[in-house]
């Protein structure tokens, strides 16, 4: 399976780099990051750089295709080229999928009408706006449509991608692999847990 | 804070990627890439490069510094000039932290000389090699040393690393920032649980 990942300016590079790990190691996949044009892609912070290898026209029929979120989110799902390249690829892939706001950019390009789907909680209802069902998930399967809540969620909607296109042996070994075992020091990973105050500071760190 | 990670031919992104995304987002905190001369750096999967924005000579007293893993370990942990780095640095850390075989590299620097660390539980018997001692846990801190398991293991790492220096409020923010509630659709992240064919199975999708 061939996985495309686009990259634009001010992306969340854990966004993108999650969901690569998984299926980057599972055998026969590999995985092409893409960009309008090829060459470094600056992350949200400013300090990490990942490089697209192909440009989006170099790759125009992947078969799985995976949009990452981050604050950039506002200037790419307004980018006439990166919403047409969705609109084409998505008529040909098997899924189609997005990790963080990267779900509001497929909203915009009207792959999310009428689907339930999910996104960072931050920006969850957003989606609403662009005839998309906001659900509160950590993963939403809609049809051949796959969305991730917030940044690190990216890990798990890759394994369940996985595990449905090859069978749950496969995506185990690669969750062994990576030694994917989570053991967060503390529970506060959980918007409707938090209070007010506590939304607001982490929106302070990444808006 | 100043975080270094340094990178080298065939790492691991996401061993590097996890924890700057939680450091990164720290307020007063700053994270730079650093490699033996700056420019992109091949990740394993031969997929994915990194931009390394400075040597390692422009970062001579960072306040932490972070090392990742990967199969291009068994080259980077016999390279004196990384090794000399790190050295170097570690004199005047406030911590010192690795993730996956990240360790194996720490300890051919000498750092782990008598100390109890983790590493991917794959390569983790090869600690005692270098005068560690191994321990099977994900996140293992000894004095101002802090070594994390496998791939995955890092977004902890730092969470507790975070924590313990700014206080668990502030890692809390963060954890809730990157939405960071891991739900894998699998429980088969534990070597210590997976049968001895499933733990050949994944060591040789990364070995």
């Amino acid at each position: 399976m061939h996985v495309a990942i686009p990259l634009y300016h001010r992306f969340t590079a854990l966004d993108a780099v999650g969901p690569y790990t998984v299926l980057g190691y599972a055998p026969g996949w590999r995985v092409t990051f893409v960009a309008p044009q090829s060459g470094p892609v600056v992350d949200d912070l400013g300090t990490l750089s990942l490089v697209a290898t192909h440009s989006l026209a170099d790759v125009p029929r992947p078969d799985v295709v995976i949009v990452p979120g981050g604050p950039g989110t506002e200037q790419a799902l307004a980018d006439p080229a990166l919403l047409a390249w969705l609109t084409s690829v998505h008529e040909h892939t098997a899924w189609t999928a997005s990790v963080c706001s990267g779900s509001l950019i497929l909203a915009a390009a009207g792959i999310l009408q009428g689907r339930p789907a999910t996104c960072h909680w931050g920006w969850r209802d957003l989606l609403s706006m662009f005839g998309a069902i906001p659900v509160d998930e950590r993963v939403v399967v809609a049809d051949k449509v796959v969305t991730a809540a917030g940044v690190s969620a990216g890990i798990d909607m890759a394994l369940e991608l996985l595990g449905r296109v090859e069978g749950e042996a496969v995506a185990r070994t690669v969750q062994l692999a990576i030694e994917y075992d989570p053991q967060p020091p503390y529970d506060a990973g959980c918007a409707t847990r938090a209070d007010d105050a506590q939304r607001q500071a982490a929106l302070a760190l990444i808006g």
